[in-house]
């Protein structure tokens, strides 16, 4: 049951090292204590390896990225490799700046990431596919991107997951739809980045089955997007309904109202 | 009618490129969300270029400077000029250092510069004039700065905007007064800058009149104040009805509820 | 009355110059406001000194730490030294990794600190107490770090402060319990480092008894926590609440509500 992924986020509030950008770091710590984990932000290149060493999982997320981050991000990257802890990539604007672009690809190169989570745009950007990014939005449907992510996933035996009104997550072998969600969440600044980072809560906690942890991570966020649009009708204070809806959706609501399914991959 | 630039933000979703300070980079990028705007966020040398080349719009804000984010700020912003994009600067907390007053000066005479909102004591410092800032925050009244900022908006050909319980925009031959607002703004941090990055979103749309353009920006902005106020007694959650309110206000209610009057320039 | 400190810092909005980390930036500012100082957060090594020397307090905090902030640091803890303003450091992390550890400390060797808060992980940390900090929580309660924080006070000649469910305040001779707070505090990032700037705030308006100045603010931000609790059930709303508090509580209410009491040091 995909609410047992939420249960033992709860129970063992994992640590999960973030090195994200300047404009989420506040809302994406705020999300991670909702949901039960234990956020720490940290980019020092003198104390990335430190950190990561002691975390259950490590986020790279390259919007506002400058070069001495990713020197940074490679090391926690290669250090959370060293002791098995999953790290998780958001390729952040990649398509929209060859800094973003390059770095996302330099990051898959020399760190091995569990999961990559973009929208279409980024995904599309990282398979060299022909694709625009309007800054950090996509210009493209998920539908478009898929066949890239499948590619992705076997040459780098890693998941892809590709954000958008409907998400698709897969190995290279199986995939999943996540349906839950709601239009209102593109109106709040950093709702991916805040994706990423639960996938980083569930993949601390969910690690023997990294397809599902995170489907069943972005089935909560979606989720979470459909509570708070019941108690929240404009972005500034549906904003804040999604941090609570992260503490107050059960892991029972989680397995019932969970709209995840198996599609051709 | 001035209602109308907020039509064109919301059917055009203009491009926004911030680079901006860290306090307020998520309540900005939300604000412009939230009017209909689609911001991002990027600073580094390497790609400020390729950003300020794919939007409608350059923000500038000085607020938690350091020395390599002035080169980024004239390396986008002749990037937008090369483009014709129009450009915002922000000179916050001028008056209160030398760092932050000749950087304004610095972008001043490096960038050709659309508008230029600041409190008055901001005003006053970039005009040599006789001033004091209490950190980002004014020390004089709105009238004080007027003639420096004529003064200023004929030397450099732009736009100039001081903000305070009433503002005042010059564009060195016509003035307007705009006298939407509300004392509890200056209880929220990053209200001042947040002014400055909606006028980059109607800027992006409405390039053809920037005196009228900023003039909207501002009373629709201290509209979001008055609306606010109505609805949240506190900063912590007036902060949040300001977001709702920039989502909420109808073109019609900016059209019938803005205070904007022409005055002596 | 310790509601005095507060009636304090409306009156005289002492200037608050932080140098702190990304992820609070914008809360503790919004905090200060609420509270009713004036915020500004200025970290350029070219510009602290000058910072400082306007400022009434200066408060600086190592999460997010990297190597450069280090020497912006201690310039403007020096700056603020010479003018007589108090200095309060955060050493949030310490005990996670050697940079933060040492950066910490040597802080405190080159700085006058008048007050260091932290939580017990913390305050063990840079007593060279065994002690782990997971990330930035703490892993130890407040009552293991107690001869640590009352060494530390005698050492250095400052106040020492150990934040947790109950709060412990010593200067190395008195020593105050405060039993305010909620534990939903730690359902929300940064309540910590808002405390400390809060403290900053109080400070600068009662440097004459540093140490009830010290016990009143955290009793106040502790109430605010119990007031917020009263309002709000999940950790977004709550993290909102917290601010209204800071705005809406009163002296009287601080006078009668604080749950301070002298204990043995």
């Amino acid at each position: 049951m995909i609410g047992d992924y939420l249960t033992e986020v709860r129970q063992k509030t994992p640590l999960v090292h973030n090195i994200t950008n300047y404009v989420v770091m506040n809302y994406t710590a705020n999300a991670l204590l909702s949901a039960g984990a234990s956020p720490v932000m940290a980019h020092a290149i003198d104390e990335v390896a430190d950190m990561a060493g002691i975390a259950g999982a490590l986020v790279l997320n390259i919007g506002t990225l400058e070069e001495a981050w990713i020197a940074s991000m490679i090391k926690a990257g290669q250090a959370a490799n060293a002791k098995g802890a999953p790290v998780i990539l958001d390729p952040v604007g990649a398509g929209a700046t060859s800094l973003r672009t390059n770095a996302a690809k330099q990051i898959l190169s020399d760190v091995k990431v569990a999961v990559v989570r973009g929208n279409a745009s980024e995904i599309l950007a990282l398979g060299d596919q022909a694709a625009t990014t309007k800054g950090v939005d996509s210009t493209q449907g998920v539908d478009s991107a898929v066949q890239t992510a499948r590619n992705m996933a076997r040459q780098l035996g890693c998941i892809v997951a590709i954000t958008g009104p409907e998400d698709l997550v897969t190995d290279g072998q199986r995939a999943v739809k996540i349906k839950n969600g709601h239009a209102m969440m593109g109106q709040v600044t950093g709702t991916g980045c805040t994706a990423t980072a639960i996938m980083g809560a569930f993949l601390a906690v969910g690690s023997d089955d990294p397809l599902m942890a995170s489907a069943a991570a972005l089935a909560y966020w979606g989720l979470c997007g459909e509570v708070a649009a019941e108690l929240a009708k404009a972005p500034g204070s549906y904003m804040i309904a999604l941090l609570d809806a992260l503490y107050t959706i059960t892991p029972d609501q989680l397995d019932t109202d969970a709209r995840i399914e198996e599609v051709a991959a």
